[in-house]
């Protein structure tokens, strides 16, 4: 019995999605609506008390972090193998999922900003407070207060966007080597780079232009077109589906497991 | 061959030397010594172009990031296995790496305003934008922009230890299961949160208080009691040398590799 709690087109919920479908293994999608903090209801808090998306649920054990579910999916499930064989190349595609991490949490301010800004604003004041008071990772709570009062301003951005650039012009370099980001094939590694790249895309599409880092966007292009990313990052699908209009904080005292 | 690039009780070169230690694997120590800024020498940034420690290098190969350092460890070495049997295991060692890199990014901030403030004040403003010049991470370069000015005020003191008693709960309630993070047995889960919670009793032994917490501190107690932990963390060896006096950037031009 394998149950992925997941959120369509966030980061983290396309690498598994994409990990699950690149080995072949058959999951029960459970949508958890972001939109509606549905993240923060006490059952999803007891299978995942950071009350983030995605945790993968196998014979009832939670397992939380995207990094670790897809180790833990190469490990535990038949399917090609995920992991490069040369622990030289393992040690490599670890050290990407924490660059990766590390862009990641960069990321998550401009999308914040892009996407949600209006939004947050838009809750009442009350509204704003029980979001916050339910959010349980100080750093996630802190960025909330943040985004329902002044949000980030340029020095913000700038600063992630640093982040950006000096990652991208790393995935440059390394994909001289092999085209891959951990040895001779595929691997999590470029599983989890690739979401980060494809936000990245959306959102800032000038930080992997096409001139400067014309292997960036050849990997990416390559990987985009394998049948397992297709449809982890397909939109309209049922594991991704439509935004609900507005946003609202409903989903924390709905029962969603 | 085998080469440690690490700098003595920094948290990262202590979780590295008590990997090799528990292995049982010999190694080549190469000192870098932080307080001269040796980290971002170019010979050292060849080698790991983030200009952090610490680095292990095996047969020519740089291997970057304390985790996939000490995951390498075990899967390139004999000696006791330090990950757990079971996948789901496995899968909870990886994730406590994850909550133990996310709260290190909050001790950073601790323990450089403990320690290091008053020296890096003490800098040549030319030094100091030497150091920041050379500081290739864009979010070190940051910390340390900050740290040459106005450093970490009340706030953001009390934002990484917020972090701080979020994980330091977490853990308590984590060592109930088995006394262990990560399943029956030790593993390296437990190496990497040890350096993490060793540098908070340094730095504000309340939160780690021995009445809230007592697995907590049973659990780091067991530890350092093992030789691998007495010899990695032990001051004034060969491979924890005291620091010098002072802070300077002439590492940054010395030949240290």
């Amino acid at each position: 019995m394998l149950k992925l709690c997941h959120s369509g087109l966030s980061t983290c919920s396309k690498q598994v999605r994409h990990c699950l479908k690149e080995k072949g293994v058959a999951y029960e999608s459970n949508y958890i609506e972001l939109w509606r903090y549905e993240n923060l209801n006490p059952q999803y808090l007891k299978l995942n008390p950071n009350g983030v998306v995605p945790t993968l649920v196998h014979d009832g054990v939670p397992i939380i972090n995207a990094f670790a579910i897809n180790e833990y999916i190469d490990d535990a499930f038949a399917g090609p193998p995920l992991k490069p064989d040369d622990p030289k190349d393992r040690a490599r595609m670890r050290h990407w999922t924490f660059m990766g991490d590390d862009v990641h949490q960069a990321i998550i301010n401009l999308t914040y900003t892009a996407n949600l800004k209006s939004l947050v604003d838009a809750l009442s004041e009350e509204d704003k407070q029980t979001m916050i008071d339910h959010t349980p990772m100080p750093e996630r709570r802190a960025r909330w207060v943040r985004m329902s009062g002044e949000g980030y301003g340029e020095a913000d951005i700038n600063a992630a966007l640093g982040k950006v650039s000096y990652t991208v012009a790393w995935l440059e370099k390394e994909l001289a080597n092999t085209g891959w980001l951990a040895g001779p094939r595929f691997s999590l590694a470029d599983i989890y780079l690739l979401s980060n790249v494809h936000r990245i895309r959306e959102l800032y599409p000038d930080q992997v232009d096409m001139v400067a880092f014309p292997r960036v966007n050849e990997w990416r292009d390559k990987l985009m077109a394998r049948p397992a990313a297709k449809e982890a990052y397909a939109p309209g699908t049922d594991e991704t589906p439509p935004r609900p209009a507005g946003k609202s904080v409903d989903g924390i005292f709905a029962e969603t497991i």
